[in-house]
């Protein structure tokens, strides 16, 4: 998979492609990310990429020129499955979402600043847009940072142990059961016994009793939507 | 305010407090942030702060003793308004909770990694338990920065202009209208007339009309919350 990230705030972006699952992915070649500083693709001076609203207001806005050029050259190097604009307003992703995603090969990531992208950019160029949630941020970079983790960790082989992913929250539609390590009591807290016993599918039906119970009680939107 | 980040991934949360706005935030001096490397913290061999899951299964599970002895650590140095934990399975963060969090004083948030912390972290010292959304990631660092970033820019001052988060998107249930800068005509496409008209009144009720518009067609959902 390779991912096309387009931001005004490239530094932002640094860390969480240096740490963790993420950075070995790329380095087991799993993934190629591309941060693309969307002031290399202007003409104006002072490497401008924003402007006043029309009608005026506060915060300024994206221009479509530049982001034009930028995915414009992408797109004449390769194919792109999709060409994401992370925005608010957009579907609000969720794990399934994530799943299809990860089957892609080439995703082009719009990151949103200030008040947004000029409203052409989203008529022309995107072909999807992405919200990590209800909620404003200061801009799509952190975002897209999500939106890549989400998908990235999934793909076959990033996850040191697959099944680790498989038995995740939400790939069943169910929150996950609570889950215990060494001590065996700590502070008068102790395990259930259940899981001490040995007896594997005694385990996992309490597991699976507790998983849904959770679910129940914290949400139950979830169990609705089957 | 003041944000204590626990985690065992320190190095993926420097960029995100590095750049932009939260940069500047700190450099302003309207909020503190301390992260802090959970390894510190651990009295076992080779700094471990994880261990197998009783009753089996893959992924490791970060254990109680580590957390208690930082979280104890700093509740002994000041009080806190909450203490949150990033899980899959916790409150989904929402605009409004993002507001309630911003007039806060002291916050630690403390990054799930690897499949958890063990329950009792939950029952002893969790007083809030956060969800960035319906999907897993790799681990609740970029949920911290994602929680940080939209509490954060609400604090006044944080932002240039206030009015710029007041006119934000969920602020008062709607989704934000369309928005355009220059030029007025791209690739063919026209900016609405009356943006140019200079008519306040005007430009105001087309907003508030596109809002509403925008808002049953993508996330009706959003409507009937009131």
């Amino acid at each position: 998979m390779r991912i096309d990230i387009i931001t005004v705030v490239p530094d932002l972006l640094k860390s969480p492609f240096e740490a963790s699952i993420l950075k070995r992915s790329i380095e087991k070649k799993l993934v190629e990310i591309h941060i693309h500083n969307l002031r290399d693709y202007t003409t104006l001076s002072y490497k401008q990429i924003d402007d006043y609203q029309y009608g005026g207001g506060a915060g300024m806005v994206m221009m479509v020129e530049p982001i034009d050029k930028c995915i414009s050259k992408l797109k004449g190097e390769r194919d792109y499955d999709e060409v994401i604009y992370l925005t608010p307003d957009g579907e609000v992703l969720n794990q399934a979402m994530a799943n299809t995603l990860s089957l892609k090969g080439n995703l082009i990531m719009l990151c949103g600043h200030y008040k947004g992208v000029d409203q052409r950019v989203r008529e022309l160029f995107i072909t999807r847009e992405i919200s990590i949630g209800d909620y404003v941020l200061s801009g799509g970079e952190l975002a897209a940072a999500v939106l890549c983790d989400s998908i990235i960790r999934l793909i076959p082989g990033v996850l040191g142990n697959e099944t680790s992913a498989l038995t995740d929250a939400f790939q069943d539609d169910l929150l996950s059961p609570p889950i215990y390590t060494r001590p065996s009591t700590y502070k008068g807290l102790e395990v259930p016994k259940i899981l001490l016993s040995g007896h594997q599918r005694k385990v996992d039906e309490w597991r699976d009793e507790k998983a849904l119970e959770r679910t129940k009680e914290l949400r139950p939107d979830l169990l609705k939507e089957d």
